[in-house]
């Protein structure tokens, strides 16, 4: 179902995070091959929302640039003063005043929050309700806020633990800061709230009760505790990567993959896989990275910004760089790396070989320990190897040079001069043998070992 | 104890395995690099069954032939209809109906059930029942058929969650679905099965009716719920391989092996280990390894098809390929691939070199960046180096060629004739030197970089 | 607050450890890259204890002197027989007439009990204990000796499981089996321990009995269970590696290192980390590694012995031997071993190389599969390699040798010779083509294989 409602999501993102310990801002830390920032922004977007603001830090133009690359409509508002999270969100005030129908307020230190429970404080919204928070039910809630209910499951108030009876203490449905605010009210109630408390801050939490005191209601909705996992050190951080790692694989099973041993295979947020496609042990996959049906990544296996063909091998100990484009059925095996090349249907480099700023015709092998010799200190040149061509061992193919379909590149060979498509080519030296020398030579070394 | 029944093992292998998502049937995935059909045959054979008739979709001849490859003397039989279980055990009416002491219903896609719980079966017909059903105390019961006991113990009927009552839907013991059947009656309560149910299907579970109308004992065979586990996706074929390899890892511990992180090495069921074998985090062994004592496995290796000697060193890095037969105190470093290959006692091969379709004599030293060239694009050669020998680094060997004992090849040679044995062979170009080039030639690309 | 007590710790490290079924000493088998026994030296150091006395089974030199390299001052003496803990604790007897404050007695084989613990158990003998027990509570306490404690926390005895009444089975209190005894008591208590009982043994915690006779009072100092794991078989060893290594990567993530994947990341105790170092998955750091400030350690590495300079990037598929002394912004690709080698600022080694017994000056360029020849089969020889040099692809550099700064080495040369500052050095074959060959030798060959 279409929805009818337009909303404009303010993404909380001045947090200063100094238990990070780090120069990079909290926000722009990464969960699956993105930042925190940007999986909050993708969210979002599967939410249906509209409009986005994002609530920086003074001077942090590195988190504005990544919201609107993440998300080109994208606002940003600089948050000068620290005065609590009702303040923040004010900071966005020109564009709530734009007028809509939903008031999402998100944190982007809350990288797990799904398009789902976006849509489902939307819902709640569009079912009546002034203001929806989202509330889980923690494994421990001691220092969360809990969200107080009467019986028919209204929202009364959202009690800090140091301002909490005994009986709200043994409330479990703990307060996870993500809420939707009629869009309509929201200027007014932000505008209500004071900042007479201990610390002296205007707290988001008491929009409750200026919804309730305009007599609109407020309402729960429920995430899982592991969806609402704030990120304030790398030790969260981590465990916020375990969650996602988690349902990218599980997603991946479920749609035909195998994963021998999912626990140990790292995935991006947009990596595509075919249908029974084998991953072995250890695989480690970066951003960017399509692999086709039936295609083997074995153990040990690094790729970013790659593409594998149906059918395709790869590995074990392979890496394949951006730029990779591997078609169906080619082979790359051990120790292999491969960047900014094409690799045509049926080729194969299986062993020991970089293969850089090159073309790869189709059933081409290239053999163990082949170096395309792409850089000169200044420029990358490109290799091109023709169809059926058969590179022999040990070679060095001194870019730019184009080897022809079917010729032969002879083992050892350091080849500076285009080759001729079905000829033969040789550059290696002459073998000379010296009969007794290596008798000698031993001789000699270990009666200078003796001495020593 | 030897046992003196007769017993035929019926398994049930003909599941679509839709959840899959694959075009490989369902009980040919893999646990511990066999096929969950062959985990079941070699349970079975643990058991002492004699005989083993597998029961196989239309057309899935690819299922028949993994039975047989596995269990020469397996009989076949299609079942063309899906009307129930056990109606699926009567497609093997042929061989119940030899005769047999003991018959055992077990399935394909329940890879972890042990020898020992098929003999427990087993040891329930002996004593005397006319069935015995596997049990297992599920953490969650919902869903599953509850066995319902009464006060001695014995079992009176299999509950669907759907026709339990509340008080039933509290046992946790659970129907795990393998069943041991007197083999004498069996047939005749099989026949006795009807379909009047919601599905129209004929339900093995009513097999514990027929027999208490006989007046025979029911009784239960408890198991931990891991055995039991059925594979019906591929999350829980992961699930299945992770029992697997958790059993593997602590059997081989408990023999004498180090392992420093278990939970990320991966074994086969038949990989072998002598005593103070060290394994280092991050190892891959594939089918058909043996290691000796003392050898030590280094993090990031992945073997198949192998044998690795006493004492010897392997990794990091390392990858031995079907055929790398290791002897005592070699030594594989990082970046080397070993193939079809033997090595010789104390002969070290330690960085970046393949090695394929050779011998290696004891005690030479194969240089770094060393490529054995055992192949034209159409057959393959041999590399023989003789004991001693010292390959210099960055050699391709060219075969078919020979390398007497003691013999040395100097550093980036490319060897095409034999060298005999205690000579020097030498094959490189000569070095020269423009003095002043390099100068000229940063300045020169210098200033094109800066135009561009 | 510094100590005024001095202190001797009694380390029992004679166990024999038939379980680990190894011919090395148990307490020599390694956690995080160091033996049980050291983990206990690093931890009674931290407790400010002044004299360590090991007491080694008969013959164990090689417990001894792990002891005293760890420890250059303990005092070694060997248990002859095997009469029991506090047997065992008299072996040492002439350490404990030294006269000192506090004796503590710890074991060789509870390698994760910490500094902070073994101070507490002093602390309580500064606060006027007689004996101070180590306790925790055991998730299942079935075979551990049970603290029997009064009203006021005095212990009044330790209760074996055998000899426990039901309601003292019930406690979970276990006993570690650490104490720490007052040292002016401790020989007169430790000479009243009878040896009546069923095994005829002479039991430490008869201590309790002997102090309290005396009256003084006994405590409890508790600690977690997982810090008081004892190591009988590979199994534990592996659960203790596992505790450890939690310890060193939260530890990591607190002081500002990411890692993605900490389950796969294994340390060292040595380990030391600058502030945002990230760390993929699939990482091995052995000893002696220190990683400076905003280094990226990609997956697949592996280190040991290595200095890894601030904003360099390793790997993915890198191996760090020791010797390796990386500068500030210095890259080491992927299939690249250094050992034994400097690599100045910004100098870059990218793809499979080789660099032994080298120094590389700053900016340098070493191309893929560059392998530097430094072994001779007898003596190792050193690769010098000047600033801002480029080494071309395949090179193989014939140690010793000099490339002068800003020179050139043609790729795929042979360099036996040393080479001028700015000069160009090219070592190889002349590249020769036969038009056609390759089609006729196809033919060949396809007829060759088609009579097979």
């Amino acid at each position: 179902m279409p929805r009818t409602r337009r909303a404009l999501a303010v993404i909380l993102a001045a947090g200063e995070g100094t238990r990070m310990k780090s120069s990079l801002p909290k926000v722009l830390h990464q969960v699956a091959g993105r930042s925190m920032l940007a999986h909050v922004l993708t969210a979002v977007a599967e939410a249906g929302v509209e409009s986005v603001a994002v609530v920086v830090g003074p001077g942090r133009d590195d988190v504005r640039d990544e919201a609107l690359r993440r998300t080109p409509g994208a606002t940003a508002f600089v948050q000068t003063e620290r005065l609590g999270t009702a303040h923040a969100v004010l900071a966005a005030r020109a564009a709530i005043a734009e007028g809509y129908d939903d008031l999402l307020v998100l944190f982007a230190d809350t990288p797990l929050v799904t398009g789902a429970t976006i849509g489902a404080l939307r819902d709640a919204l569009a079912e009546g309700a002034g203001v929806a928070a989202l509330g889980f039910l923690a494994a421990d809630p001691f220092g969360y806020g809990r969200l107080i209910q009467n019986d028919a499951g209204s929202l009364l108030a959202i009690r800090e633990e140091k301002d909490a009876s005994e009986a709200e203490r043994a409330i479990r449905l703990s307060n996870a800061g993500l809420m939707a605010l009629d869009g309509a009210a929201a200027l007014d109630w932000l505008g209500r709230i004071g900042n007479v408390n201990a610390k002296g801050e205007y707290y988001l939490t008491d929009v409750i009760e200026c919804a309730r005191a305009d007599g609109r209601d407020a309402r729960v909705v429920l995430a899982e505790e592991t969806e609402v996992l704030g990120v304030n050190d790398r030790i969260q951080l981590a465990q916020a990567e375990a969650v996602a790692q988690g349902r990218l694989r599980r997603a991946a099973m479920a749609a035909g993959v195998t994963m021998i041993a999912p626990e140990t295979v790292f995935l991006c947020a947009d990596t595509s896989f075919g249908r029974d496609v084998l991953v072995e042990p250890h695989v480690v996959i970066g951003p960017g990275v399509a692999i086709g049906e039936g295609a083997v990544i074995h153990a040990f296996s690094h790729l970013e910004g790659a593409r594998v063909g149906a059918g395709a091998a790869i590995g074990p100990f392979a890496r394949l760089r951006p730029g990779a484009q591997l078609s169906d059925k080619t082979k790359v095996g051990n120790f292999v790396e491969i960047k900014n090349a094409t690799v045509a249907a049926g080729a194969k480099v299986n062993h020991l070989t970089y293969i850089g700023d090159a073309d790869i015709g189709a059933n081409a092998n290239i053999g163990a320990g082949t170096i395309t010799c792409n850089y000169d200190g200044f420029f990358k040149y490109r290799t091109e190897i023709g169809e059926n061509a058969f590179i022999g061992s040990n070679s060095s193919l001194v870019a730019p040079v184009k080897i022809g379909a079917g010729a032969y590149v002879g083992s050892g060979s350091v080849v500076t001069k285009d080759v001729a498509a079905d000829a033969l080519a040789v550059a290696r030296g002459r073998q000379m043998e010296k009969g007794g020398w290596a008798a000698a030579f031993r001789a000699a070394q270990a009666a200078r070992k003796a001495k020593k």
